[in-house]
């Protein structure tokens, strides 16, 4: 399998790729794939499971399932999959010894690093930081990852607060044990309605998506603004909108001068991916980080389903140009390691303050740096732009073409992160359902909304297919 | 590199490895260490490190640092590497289609299972499971699968609480978009004084070990009751020991009675391993859990540091003789996975109410399978009963031998799961540093306490070297 040079030049990245969906059974998944989940059923939840795919049979852009049927991938493991199934330069890096001492030693990097651990860190993770970020603390998922940076902005509160004498008071060693004031002091992260920055008990107390994500769990009265809910076409509308997004700051602001107890963070999607693919402008993000620097509240961006390359930036936040880099970046998904970015050495707590067991994991770091160099040798970037663009143009005219049936398209000039709604909830899983029976596999979020989460491969000649079938069967 | 059967037979598991400690630089980190301390110090916090590690050169029971020395490692990476450095058995694994594929193609497990998942799961997982566990949920940490188990104890009293229509109420699903009750509702897990279940907004409101993980962080009013404060030698003090238990137990069952919101679940380690290897009676265990039972809340046992083999069983909470198993089990460190074991398929919440985009990692399921296999071929339970036993009859003979050194042994009968108290904190670190400059990678526990953390794969003649260093730096 050899990898051909992308961008631009039209050449597939995966020769060997199916030439088109293909489906052969009457339902997805089929007699084999129930077959599977009824087994599987007999050790794990099935609670969740759309269907059971043969990972070895899969290959680029393309997903094939228990039964054979091949899907054209847009959802890519919930936005996951950088640069596609069985990449050859990646599972030849898999089966290095570099990998495989890392997978079978697996170090407590906060005690033990691997000696060149900062050469592992360099070209796993900062190589590639967001503009002005400089440091790393890895994670296991992106959930850990945002709970770090809640962590990080809590201690820095906490351990600059005046004290006579400098240390922690016996009073906070003490109380902290039982969970109490003021060694365990409430204090909150500030997020948006319809944000979603996963679903461990600190990072759920953030997540404003879907009552399926928190009902039933307890949570930290943390507060909510709202997130601006712009109108489209974005060109009619700049008055309202522009209304729309100062009125969200003017909350932020308010919540910060009012709230019970102290906020030490806000927590902010580039693009609110879960609660529906919702956008801002490059101004109310601006606006917002000025507002939390007059508040001295650490600005969190979460770029987990955001970043790596899918905008057409490495970075989502790096469309906004901000004057300063934000305090922390958190990223997951595409980067297969997790963790936080952020530039002020000051952010790092006494020892041990933050710590655990494995504190990363040096294997996904190395598959990170190999993730990074295949976009940048194949200019996958470019590749996203120069799709992405194709695809919202097209969508426009299917827009058109179809009254009603895509509206309000959102991510222009953000690489293919693209969405639209559809008329209803009913009608978007409907046709979620069709696109799939056809050989498109592709995801929904918020109330009506699609998605568009395709790998950084995804071509020209792949958008094509899809396109046709979203006229097909919209 | 070939591997002989071990196990009471005397022979090397690991014929490559060095004869003994060495020791060449005047510090530990010596001058190769701090250098790649300082590059790490660019790019990652280094708060807590403590020297950085060749992990190519390393083999074994033995660590080989950035400087060329040579220690034999009792800490194991906080207990976590299984079956020694570089096991040849491993990084053959690591090598194959399987792993790579799997690496590779992370699938969203949740959603798109591999088509043989059933058999993955049941290879990595189940067919080692405690006794009576029937079903797994995959996490990424220890601190996620605790997390997990209290979630789903928690959804489990929520879903089935009585209403009127049996769905949830509009007024709980839109009060737990704004935390608040009563779909947010206030519920608690119960822990122990001195309990270590990790550092996440959740597992953290249970860590009860020390100051450095808790203060400034907020947390849930959760309670927790004192863990047994055993006397030894245990056969000295039958009478007031079993009053200490049994003035725990009824500590819990006051606080399950009067704690000010439902209590969810109760978490236990079977032996408190952060918090000063703190044992207590298999009957303290069965009271425990009869007094859950009546209750109605649900018994979580934290084998993340127990389990795998360590206390010569292959789970510790299977020296109790439970009359029924414990409702969840959880898992991480030597597992390499993490998630948690249950067997009442009651405990499946509704789909997506316990959801994340990877839901485990089925690279790690690979690398547990052949951990299994490993210990099972090579019958390491068996090595670490017999060496467990001898290393602890050998420090009871040793404290005789340096009266007031070495007090209070735990673990009899526990694997190499063995610790003991210095005479004070000082000691102990100091203890620890001159091991370490002679040799040996040993770790501390609690207040003043050592504890052995040693590989399944610690044998005789490495026991024989560590007691020798013992005598002679104690």
């Amino acid at each position: 399998m050899t990898v051909t040079s992308v961008a631009n030049n039209g050449s597939a990245y995966f020769p060997n790729e199916p030439k088109g969906p293909s489906v052969k059974t009457s339902t997805i998944p089929g007699p084999k794939g129930k077959a599977a989940i009824e087994e599987i059923s007999q050790v794990h939840d099935i609670g969740a499971v759309k269907f059971p795919v043969d990972y070895e049979k899969s290959v680029g852009n393309y997903l094939v399932d228990a039964d054979g049927n091949v899907l054209l991938d847009v959802y890519s493991q919930i936005a996951t999959i950088p640069v596609g199934y069985n990449n050859p330069t990646l599972l030849e890096a898999a089966k290095s010894d570099e990998a495989a001492i890392a997978m079978m030693n697996r170090p407590a990097l906060g005690n033990y690093p691997p000696k060149n651990w900062a050469t592992m860190a360099q070209e796993g993770a900062i190589d590639f930081a967001p503009k002005g970020q400089k440091y790393v603390y890895y994670q296991m998922s992106g959930s850990d990852a945002n709970e770090v940076a809640y962590k990080l902005a809590m201690l820095y509160r906490f351990n600059n607060l005046p004290r006579v004498n400098g240390d922690f008071t016996e009073e906070e060693k003490t109380t902290c044990m039982n969970n109490s004031s003021p060694g365990s002091p409430e204090v909150a992260v500030l997020s948006f309605r319809h944000g979603f920055h996963g679903r461990l008990f600190g990072s759920l107390s953030t997540t404003r998506s879907k009552p399926v994500h928190k009902i039933g769990m307890p949570a930290f009265h943390w507060p909510q603004a709202h997130f601006p809910a712009l109108k489209y076409p974005l060109e009619k509308y700049t008055t309202e909108n522009q209304a729309e997004e100062d009125r969200c700051i003017e909350e932020v602001e308010h919540i910060l001068n009012t709230h019970h107890c102290p906020i030490a963070a806000c927590i902010v999607e580039p693009i609110q991916s879960e609660g529906g693919d919702n956008h801002a402008s490059n101004e109310f993000f601006h606006k917002l980080q000025a507002t939390l620097k007059k508040h001295n509240v650490l600005f969190i961006v979460d770029e987990v389903q955001t970043g790596m390359g899918s905008t057409g930036a490495m970075w989502a936040h790096e469309h906004w140009n901000l004057p300063t880099p934000p305090d922390m970046v958190t990223f997951s998904k595409k980067f297969q390691a997790a963790g936080v970015y952020y530039h002020d050495k000051n952010l790092r707590p006494h020892a041990y303050q933050h710590f655990n067991t494995w504190m990363g994991d040096p294997l996904r770091a190395i598959q990170a740096k190999y993730i990074a160099k295949e976009i940048r040798e194949k200019d996958l970037l470019q590749n996203v732009k120069t799709v992405g663009d194709f695809v919202y143009t097209s969508l426009e005219k299917l827009a058109e073409k179809h009254p009603g049936k895509i509206n309000n398209i959102r991510g222009k000039g953000k690489g293919t992160f693209i969405a639209w709604d559809c008329e209803s909830s009913a009608a978007r899983d409907a046709f979620v359902g069709r696109m799939k029976m056809n050989g498109i596999n592709i995801g929904g979020c918020g109330v009506a909304a699609i998605r568009l989460r395709p790998m950084l491969v995804f071509q020209q000649h792949h958008a094509e297919i899809l396109l046709s079938k979203i006229d097909e069967l919209i």
